[in-house]
């Protein structure tokens, strides 16, 4: 495997992690020292919404700060479009993104509508912008150091 | 081309044929005696929903199981964030997907209404889950043996 | 970085400069004297809707006859699922394509309403279909030649 391959391959199971709110998995995605920093990216002017030092800190905040899929419920955070820079043991990566938030329909009682047909759900795109993690090579592998969410929409965070 | 793009392009291959309903281009794509199988993913419980043998059964269940497009009507079934591992000659792929329906608009025949711009018609997407085939190096080129498709939905076949 | 990743990597670059309204970016990516087509693909008969010849010319394009983002706007366009085939000094692409809009909501004065959480705003994919560019070499950096782009909406210009 190429090294921008492998590079791409954090950033997917980077969101295998948030989607399944697995915060081992997170955290062994970034080095101990980590920091990851989002911004409300408003038109060009940034507006720091967050930061967090630390790998483990880094995975427990997404179990730890995301709400729980409700019942039939998921989430897919998709990628796209990734520039992928590698310059010896260092790579930044810059990946557009978009959130997915699923809801699955229960099945009635009394049987699906007559008409019903394909996929019973709705599918909403609820979160969009920029992930921009840089990373290093360490003992082989590759690991966020710094990271750059910059999202599209102002957040109302949990409690805000 | 290494073979992980390789890997990759053949499930571009397999949304193609899909989108174009085109079963002899889906066929190709799998070994002889492959295995499809799909599941409601309900939360991390599965619930089978089908298995389909051999690789004509399966292309032709791709044309003959999905409704064809309708006037202005087309599909795209998009995968993201692919997870690749190749071990000699077998590979798995794991991806998310999310499927758009889309329907153009007819122009009306007094014209399109004052002030209307851009694309004139709805995407919706109506489908997500996980593809996961593994695949095989036959005489060279990769082929889908076993194929997974996790549904994040419940689904209602036609007639069901 | 291979052949097939830099190729990859010019359509990146492309819908970052679609998204910024960055002529000079999308220009740079093009031969001097490129052709881009781009046709409404109506269940698979092609409608011409306009040709542009000049790296130029298509560069101002992208700023000339798109619309700016309004405030807290954005837009993403995202592809997906490349088949890529490099041939010597000369490479196709296909990828499928879906444009995401973006609409960030204004934090009211008196405050978010009790109970909002998570991203405020809205996204909604507006256009989708096919970008088919061709590549060319030259110095060592891979230029599309000709872009032939197939959208699945009916087109309505700006004054048309």
């Amino acid at each position: 495997m190429d090294d921008e391959r492998a590079v791409a391959q954090v950033l997917a199971r980077y969101v295998r992690a948030v989607d399944h709110r697995d915060s081992a998995a997170m955290s062994a995605l970034f080095v101990a020292d980590a920091v990851a920093e989002s911004y409300y990216n408003n038109g060009g002017t940034r507006e720091k919404l967050a930061e967090l030092t630390g790998a483990e800190t880094i995975g427990k905040a997404v179990a730890g700060l995301m709400a729980p899929h409700p019942p039939r419920g998921w989430s897919h955070h998709t990628t796209h479009d990734h520039i992928i820079e590698v310059d010896g043991d260092e790579a930044t990566l810059d990946a557009q993104f978009v959130v997915f938030s699923i809801q699955g329909h229960e099945r009635p009682a009394e049987g699906w509508p007559v008409g019903a047909s394909g996929a019973q759900g709705t599918i909403t795109p609820i979160e969009s912008g920029y992930y921009q993690p840089r990373l290093r090579r360490v003992d082989g592998a590759w690991r966020i150091f710094h990271h750059t969410i910059l999202l599209d929409q102002p957040l109302v965070l949990p409690g805000g």
